[in-house]
């Protein structure tokens, strides 16, 4: 059963939009069993969308369009569908009044948005205006849903997924499992991928390296050797799994630090407060994450986080002494339980050159504990070296709690 | 002429990842006066990749390709298309010799990274280790580019978009320009904008709001027409009209900063390091920015910012009196001639009824000055609060020396 999805519209064509409604259609048929065997987009035009459209339908059993459902002289979705199912149109009372009753007195397109083809059954739409529409023709099956990311995964988890379940059932049911990895680089797993590829050829594997979190997905139609697949990954790597709700490095963090109720607080220069921003990202953060101090020139180092003028004369604004004078400073300065500081060079302007660009130095503490300090280069633009340098060292936070049995 | 953008993978397939390089290139692409006319995903499967290759190649006579090209057994596109095009494939002396250039000692599969088609011209990487490739055959052009989105990026900018260009300048050019607007609603603009559809039906409004920014974009082939619809927008709106180079509010203070050479620092709470993370992502902010003290628990506000104890507590850290105190700490702590004060809301856990949630106070000063305060209330989750945040404070800060003509 070929599943394709199609979405329309110019805005994501001249990339305005990024496409994010494909990604989350994708994702969530994909954890229902079903596998997208494509996915395009076409222009609002009505020519190029019913083209887009047939052609679609010919090739694939289901065809899931989004966007163009709006009551504005863009949205040609309904009626050129509409055309394709040699279908008229009427009025529904039933798409009006649940119109009227979720929109009251506010101004809305109901003539335009409560007319629906007479060959289409509907999805209600419990966030907007435009219903969803299912066109169904012997053994082929065309939704349309809006386009509006929030209307459109409401509709996706309300009603596309349970319809798809109960009358399209996946034959062979599709299994996804992942795992994530911290600090592994996809070269250095790649043998041992391709030796398990060898020996279980029933799963497919995915590696998805991102900036210090490599995630590994294992598809297949047998869960016993997805399952299998996982384990033996785990089990190599077992010094680099992790994991969290989000698959995020952060959010385990946060949840250790939730568990526990230790304190936590940065001392931060290059990285100029991403560390802090990303733990503040979880409600309830605030119970215990104390701040951060981002002392991003020298004179903030010396004034705020007290490290002697001397140590960044003498070593550098980017050295062991300075990052280890940075988190003592923290320590003085908060209550915090446990620290992190880091300073390093995130890029310059101007000397595209420099060879110290993505050199870091990172320490990590508990209270009046011995500090592990590392220096390490984190490659990419400057972007990319802030936020591998803070994952890093969030993830060694967790590994020295680990090895201290703090 | 026709251009298609493939993007190719299983993993936007499953909305694993996110397809933000289709819409890079299709930006880059309008930008340069070129419309995409079609973009679709397929799998990393080699039958389907060849397939949907030959299908672009029939349909459209520029074809752009992103992703496949490293150097994993799950990477196919360059034999696919070599075999596409009936190619034997040659390790490229120029290929290797830049790789070893820029990866020195680091490990890399250079045997196959600078193994390429005899039939294909190359564009080197400047980031990563996959070259870009050229396939041209009569009148079709296939481009082969890396799916990295740093790499493709850096690709797009410095090889693609003049390649085109040069060898395949557009017959009628596509205008498209955009306009960007602070703290302006979508429902404030669209009487104005439906005014503008019918008074320049030639030129097609692209509306798109985005935590605090308003971007609209006017495209269309009469290049007069497309300019007096962006100066009717920018005079209507003015007191919220910006530009910068990313479009980004961010950007304009790093500018306005770098050129008149004062400092700035910042007081943070909610926004948890997020403000300051926002200035170090430019290179040159050092010249400027100096730091963030982030006082996310009320003990550091009173120990690091000197927000006298009885203020918190008479009035809340969330009120006027906070945020002022909090103002008036990082003039002391730091020599900054310019400071942003926030506190507030960004979300609770467990009480979801809390009718407070997006409450936020921000403080805006020189040093010595009258220093401007607001209320204001920020929409959606925890993350788009903190962002709207950010931004409106940032906004404003510009806004304030504007007035005060400082």
């Amino acid at each position: 059963m070929e599943i394709e999805i199609v979405t329309i519209g110019d805005e994501i064509l001249s990339g305005a939009v990024i496409n994010t409604n494909a990604a989350y259609i994708g994702q969530r048929l994909l954890e229902a069993g079903f596998k997208v065997s494509r996915q395009f987009t076409v222009c609002d035009e009505a020519h190029s969308l019913k083209e887009g459209l047939k052609e679609a339908l010919g090739r694939s059993q289901i065809v899931i369009a989004t966007g163009g459902l709006g009551p504005t002289c863009d949205d040609l979705t309904k009626d050129v569908a509409a055309e394709i199912f040699s279908s008229d149109l009427h009025f529904s009372e039933k798409v009006a009044e649940d119109l009227k009753k979720r929109f009251k007195n506010r101004p809305i397109s109901l003539e335009q948005q409560a007319t629906i083809p007479d060959k289409a059954n509907f999805f209600l739409n419990s966030l907007g205006t435009a219903p969803g529409l299912i066109f169904k023709d012997k053994n082929l099956l065309l939704i349309l849903l809006p386009g509006v990311p929030q209307e459109l995964q409401a509709m996706v988890d309300l009603s596309l997924i349970p319809y798809l379940l109960q009358y399209y059932p996946p034959y062979q049911k599709i299994y996804q499992k992942k795992a994530t990895f911290a600090l592994l680089s996809e070269s250095e797993v790649d043998p041992f991928v391709r030796d398990l590829k060898a020996k279980f050829p029933s799963v497919a594997l995915g590696i998805y390296p991102e900036h210090g979190v490599l995630k590994i997905t294992c598809t297949g139609e047998i869960v016993q050797e997805v399952d299998a697949v996982i384990l033996e990954l785990r089990e190599k790597y077992k010094n680099h799994f992790f994991e969290s709700p989000s698959s995020s490095i952060e959010e385990m963090v946060h949840i250790l630090f939730s568990q526990n109720k230790k304190t936590l607080a940065f001392a931060e220069s290059m990285t100029g407060g991403m560390l802090s921003k990303e733990m503040v990202k979880f409600a309830g953060a605030s119970n215990y994450f104390l701040g951060s101090c981002v002392a991003y020139s020298n004179a903030l180092k010396q004034s705020l986080l007290h490290v002697p003028k001397e140590t960044i004369e003498k070593y550098g604004a980017v050295s062991e002494q300075t990052v280890l004078a940075m988190l003592e400073g923290i320590f003085k300065i908060t209550e915090a339980e446990y620290g992190i500081a880091v300073t390093g060079i995130a890029g310059l302007a101007g000397d595209l050159e420099d060879k110290s660009v993505g050199t870091v130095w990172g320490a990590i503490s508990a209270r009046n504990q011995e500090p592990f300090a590392e220096k390490f280069f984190a490659l990419g633009n400057r972007q990319t070296i802030i936020l591998y340098s803070c994952r890093r060292l969030l993830f060694n936070l967790v590994k020295y709690m680990q090895k201290n049995e703090l």
